[in-house]
């Protein structure tokens, strides 16, 4: 299907000519196209075309229905013209098909800074001006549409959400082909067109994305249609995939398990025909494939895809101020920029618009001519306003009774559990309710047995389509878990799953989070635009869970330990970012519950999957996650006034450091009025004009004090406690404890030690900042100092922590001068099935719609 | 070369057995090993075998001379027993050929998690006792061996910078290839082995790291050899690429550019023998590569690579409790597990142990025996040794004099340049000067020009191994420049290059720098572990500019605006992070010329490319920058007492808004006295405790004092300001305005304006902060809120900013009272050859050396 004219003449040609002569007769010539099929279907290509042109330039005369003038073009001349005559080629040929067809088909654009085309196209297709009135189909509109575009309070030059029936932000590249076989899942009906350009190719991301193939269920999931759009530049060098050899490409997307099409050349008329041909046989082939599938046979052939060869800024400038410019990477922005002041640069684009003759393809009142409107599609069929691009099916989870799912807790400390096994039974839940809604995935880094969440796999299974050996582990052609061992996978499949409108949780390894910083960036950035968007539906929010965190990465040492996560996601808006440290499995269970209710955000949940002590009942979970942050009484001995200094902690692991501190404390200076504030919710903690969920100043000062000092054992990088507080009235009393980078292979108290977040530190921390004690508070001190040089000593001799360190819980009553008494209660040893018992914990309401 | 068993028999007589039966009496296979050779590189085999499991389970009876007892085993059992035998073997092979063939060769070893084979190889070679003397070659240092691994203050379960030889940190996954390209570039004899995980090999970075093949110029680079370890699962689940039809994967690596040999079986004496064969193949094709290309021959074959499928845990225990676990996940980490306590698991091990026969292997004072260590290459040849992995080669570079690059400056605000231009002229110097070094590289994502760098391809080109056509763009076999559309790979050879000593430059776009959060966040972590380590040099700093910055990205919006790398940066430790903020051209010449001198550090430079003002000569720049902060007398007009308000700002846009806002007040309000203090190095903010650039308080407070307002214009997050200065006296009164996620399609001023940034904005806070003006600051305020009024129509109407606006500079002379009076000077626009001429600029001396 190469449909290139003999190179040497083309070239020649090219160079000739200042402007464009593009079909004004386009020879016929054969294929699935019939001769009026051909000449519509390229002129509907020219309208968009001329619609992109306008946008890149045009501030007035739309139509050109006078000589341009300097002051009809944009003061200012942005956007990417290289890209988009391709883009609208494709847009055009999948038009055709969906409508011969009657496909139910969304399309994902990687190459998204040729926003001028899809904008174009949703504006040739009727649904920009649904959505945007002012921006009607007649000549005032498109002014509109034209002036809109890279200016002022306008839209930006690459597809975002503005854009109707996008799901993908094309400003960062690589992201494209993940979600779309994120959009495909559990969509058996719809097919995920996904065009992926050259330069996008050579991101990791998207590298690793050619083997999502490997995941998708034909029975049970959509296709993904991937069109890779190579147009040979990026924007000054060749891209690699269409400079290497012909057969290294094709053994590359072979060796990916794809069958490729290639349709390629710059004659418009060749090049519609086999753009044609392709779709044909690749919509044919796809339909084979699902057909084999849902009759139960075993083809797990190649996927079809097609590689779309063109030139870039094709029907553009051929050459300007001497220089080739179609088909050079001169093309790749504003072909020719000094169209306000140089009237010979002026008459080129004026040539360049008037050789797609607008005369032709727009009405009197400046629509598109009928017998052009039609070969859109109608209605939802439309790319731009197909319903699944807009959330549509979102849904809300059937979630479990937490009763069923709870730990029970006799008391605070009289029990251990892992809290992400805990929450693997309830999440094992989440997919049993909505098994036949079939809207709920759980993906990971191949990390959800590591992470413990492995009840899940008691109802589902890993997603493979892969041969399967005896031997291997839950594998199955339709699981609902997704493992991979690339963040970016994971991230990319997730957001698309949830784009379009349904729910999962990504579940990996917190310091490696830090791999997806900038998809959850872009992804923030899209929550935040769609919301300013009333037209566009919320979506199901994108839940993170990072267990395996950094207090508890003895063996791995420095390369595992990293909280910053915390902290990128908290420079994210206060209307999208959430981040939640729950301090045992009951608050897990009370917090994840929470965020697979909501919509629109990005809730990062820190959970660790280690035994440890549980402190909250399930009731007591609820009333402390709907609160965000309490003072736990049963830990505190101020009495009636206001106590001498507060202990906060957030995060599992400063949680049992403080508890353990605060024992200690009351055990050896009782006189010492201690308050515990523990905060799941990091978010109460910023002023409410900052964060919807920062307390007002009264609530926060109620809880931290205007004037005592508070010790502050935080999971992660200190500082993010003093950002957060710094205009709070108490802030100047904040000491906080958390990871000072101070991070090795040892044991999990001794890496409390080494960044002083461990009970002895703490501890000290607190008779430094309490009020003078007297000579007690200097023995305080010295037994602290002993207890850590014994705790040295004994980590470095045996390699294990101090059994009256790594065995101490909470005692059962704290009673004043009980100075040496150890109080070895029956500590409760909670397996996955041990929940708390139906009626023995309250009500679970009154949190759960709060955002 | 496939050296299976016939499948269904192994797979049964594993299954029967629970112990290893690994070749007592190893039967002869023909091959290129004779018999004594076969059985000696399987000994040594089996030596780095025993000493891998000794490190995970063993803390004292280490070469088993008494029965193993519960007290020998650690009572923590940590690290990755699966991939280290397969790590082994390839050690043992690499050995061998560069003992036959003299060869230089370092290696990267991707699967890292695998470190006690890569520690036992070092400790066979001779090196780890060397460097620790401790880990003496006897009995006494082989249970030091034991017990630090994963061991309170001994080393970590993956590959660190603690082990010799090693460029390459084994904790997080993904970048093993590019790391080798990085290290292979300019050192022509130098091959760099790198053993890809299957696991590794479905990350994104690694998935896009193949093509950087396209990259390495056989003529003046080194050779990389893949080497794809297939050991067929992960944690739990099968891996894509052992799983996938073997065509498939063989086609998806032709496709790569590579020619596979394959080398697959369980037998070891078949598989000695065709990992011998594929060794000598390749190596003879790599000869014969080099020998093509430097003879001048155009000869670009598929590179040589080996496949090597092999069991996970190979050798390991075959069955554990009735389940098999050789050749399955279940050897992913510590394959039998609970032998202190339970006599049945201990047996398990000590029979696995026993299986290697260690009596044969060491000899009686526990030293390898003789006829073994001279398997290992000698001195510098071992891996573990090379010179090249120690960073041999890292002389300092060849600067040029910055009065040669600087740009003149007749006045502040006379004078116009593109600071990343000016930097341009510098770095074509710069690779001049290193031209025969061959040690300095470009790395970037194709925005070399884009960042307006352009001026290096007067003397170099892009990097380009592919096929040239006319019309391509300065590409060259041996271009210094390396653009690929991905950020992971060009950080990645970035690091792979300055981690054996050379030195180089990321520049890249701000808002996409988080793409390598994760990358940068390990090398820093590797830096700080490092500079513990007295044996490891230093390696020349990792050096990332940041242009095309938040700023201006009016037309590409809200995607492209992030200021969030630097928060990301700021959270590593002092002795590595070094964010710098240039003002102007002048200041980023000097602060890049400092990079370029440093050693060990994360270097992040953020510069606009845009045309913008000039502020300072280079004698001030000199002078400003070594200070790192200071107060801009010209713009102030404090007079002899403390000022009523302090200006200052960090980054080059708001250095312009803040003179701007400045400017306007003094004509408005000419009473109020102003200091501007401008901030070029962000960690002399901090405490000096904090950070090594931390300024002292006495010091600190001269310049912020101690109780004025202090309106603060920063170029990214407003709270990473107050977050550095929490612990100052005055911090207080620090009004910060910065980037609040309020970012759109836009101008450059309304950009600043919506972000409340911006000049009007700056003057209305300070009106806010100072003291009660009266009747004449309402004036101004009214003034203010006027200027914005008018400026919002007018951006909305026109798409552009106002001219008074946009043309504003910084007046020739100010006078108290020149309200009205507009100096319109003659702004002197530089180009790219626009220098200093030599003998205006003083000295650059005094800031060179400094870290």
């Amino acid at each position: 299907m190469d449909a290139r004219r003999e190179p040497t003449k083309t070239r020649q040609e090219r160079r000739d000519g200042g402007r464009a002569d593009d079909g004004h007769d386009l020879t016929f010539v054969p294929g699935p196209l019939g001769p009026d099929s051909l000449q519509r279907i390229h002129a509907y290509w020219r309208a968009a075309n001329y619609l992109s042109v306008g946008q890149i330039y045009l501030m007035a005369n739309p139509l050109l229905r006078e000589p341009l003038k300097p002051e009809h073009v944009k003061p200012r001349l942005l956007g990417h013209w290289g890209t988009t005559p391709g883009l609208n080629f494709i847009y055009a040929h999948l038009n055709r098909i969906i409508r011969q067809r009657a496909l139910n088909m969304i399309a994902v654009w990687g190459p998204g800074h040729g926003a001028p085309g899809l904008v174009a196209n949703a504006y040739l297709e009727g649904t920009y001006s649904e959505i945007y009135p002012d921006v009607a189909r007649d000549a005032e509109g498109m002014e509109r549409l034209f002036r809109q575009f890279s200016f002022p309070g306008g839209i930006p030059s690459h597809a975002s959400p503005e854009l109707p029936g996008s799901i993908h932000e094309g400003g960062e590249l690589g992201y494209s082909l993940a979600h779309a076989f994120g959009a495909a899942l559990d969509n058996p009906g719809l097919i995920v067109a996904c065009v992926v350009g050259d330069g996008e190719a050579e991101t990791g991301p998207l590298a690793a994305s050619w083997h999502s193939n490997k995941f998708l269920n034909p029975t049970t999931d959509g296709a993904v249609l991937p069109i890779l759009h190579l147009n040979g530049y990026k924007i000054a060098n060749p891209t690699l995939l269409a400079r290497m050899p012909a057969d290294e490409l094709r053994s590359l997307l072979v060796g990916y398990g794809y069958e490729p099409t290639f349709v390629e050349g710059d004659e418009p008329a060749a090049m519609h025909q086999a753009m044609a041909a392709a779709l044909d046989a690749v919509l044919d082939e796809i339909a084979a494939i699902r057909h084999s599938a849902r009759c139960g046979k075993v083809r797990l052939p190649r996927c079809p895809m097609i590689v779309l060869r063109s030139p870039k800024g094709w029907t553009g400038p051929k050459a300007v101020d001497g220089k080739p410019v179609e088909g050079t990477w001169r093309s790749h922005q504003v072909p020719v920029a000094a169209t306000r002041e140089n009237p010979e640069h002026r008459a080129i684009l004026e040539d360049w618009m008037r050789s797609y003759r607008p005369e032709e393809l727009f009405a009197e009142d400046g629509s598109l001519v009928p017998e052009l409107a039609v070969l859109a599609p109608k209605g939802p069929r439309r790319i731009s306003a197909n319903p699944h691009a807009n959330a549509h099916k979102s849904a809300s989870l059937r979630l479990p009774d937490l009763r069923d799912c709870a730990v029970p807790v006799p008391g605070p400390g009289r029990s251990r559990a892992e809290a992400t096994r805990t929450l693997g039974g309830y999440l094992r839940e989440v997919l049993s309710l909505n098994k036949d809604a079939r809207n709920f995935r759980i993906m990971g880094p191949d990390e959800t047995v590591s992470n413990r969440l492995d009840a899940v796999f008691d109802v589902t299974g890993r997603a493979w389509q892969e041969a399967m050996l005896p031997g291997d582990d839950h594998l199955l052609r339709d699981g609902r878990v997704m493992e991979v061992l690339s963040e970016h996978l994971c991230e990319g499949w997730l957001e698309g799953y949830v784009l379009t409108g349904r729910h999962g949780l990504f579940a990996t390894y917190e310091a490696f989070a830090h791999v997806v910083d900038s998809m959850v960036n872009q992804h923030a950035k899209w929550l935040k635009s769609s919301r300013d968007l009333p037209w566009r539906r919320p979506v199901p929010s994108l839940n993170i869970l990072l267990s395996s965190h950094v207090w508890r990465q003895d063996h791995n040492g420095f390369s595992h330990q990293d909280p910053g996560f915390i902290d990128f996601v908290a420079n994210k808006r206060g209307d999208t970012a959430r981040i939640y440290l729950p301090p045992d499995a009951n608050t897990l269970l009370c917090v994840t519950d929470h965020c697979l209710r909501t919509y629109d955000r990005i809730n990062v949940v820190v959970a660790g999957k280690q035994p440890a002590f549980q402190w909250l009942t399930l009731d007591e979970a609820v009333t402390h996650c709907a609160a965000g942050v309490g003072i736990w009484e049963w830990a505190s001995n101020e009495g009636e006034t206001e106590p001498d200094l507060v202990m906060a902690c957030a995060g599992d692991v400063p949680t049992q450091e403080t508890l353990a501190a605060v024992d200690w404390l009351r055990r050896h200076v009782p006189e010492l009025r201690i308050r515990v504030v523990n905060v799941v919710d990091l978010m109460t903690l910023p002023a409410p004009e900052t964060h919807p969920h920062g307390l007002d100043d009264p609530t926060f000062d109620s809880l931290f004090t205007r004037d005592r000092p508070v010790v502050f054992a935080y999971h992660g990088y200190p500082w993010l406690i003093h950002r957060l507080t710094y205009k709070r009235t108490n802030h100047g009393n904040f000491h906080v404890h958390g990871f000072i980078e101070e991070g090795t292979t040892t044991t999990p108290f001794d890496m409390c030690v080494l960044n002083r977040l461990d009970r002895f530190h703490l501890a000290q921390a607190a008779l430094r900042a309490a009020p003078r004690l007297g000579a007690r508070g200097e023995h305080a001190e010295e037994a602290l100092r002993d207890a850590l040089a014994a705790h040295r000593a004994y980590v470095r001799q045996t390699g294990d922590d101090l059994p009256e360190v790594r065995d101490w819980t909470w005692p059962e009553r704290h009673a004043p001068g009980d100075h040496d008494r150890r109080i070895e209660g029956d500590i409760m040893q909670c397996g996955p099935t041990d929940t708390a018992k139906p009626g023995q914990a309250g009500t679970v309401d009154g949190w759960a719609v709060v955002n």
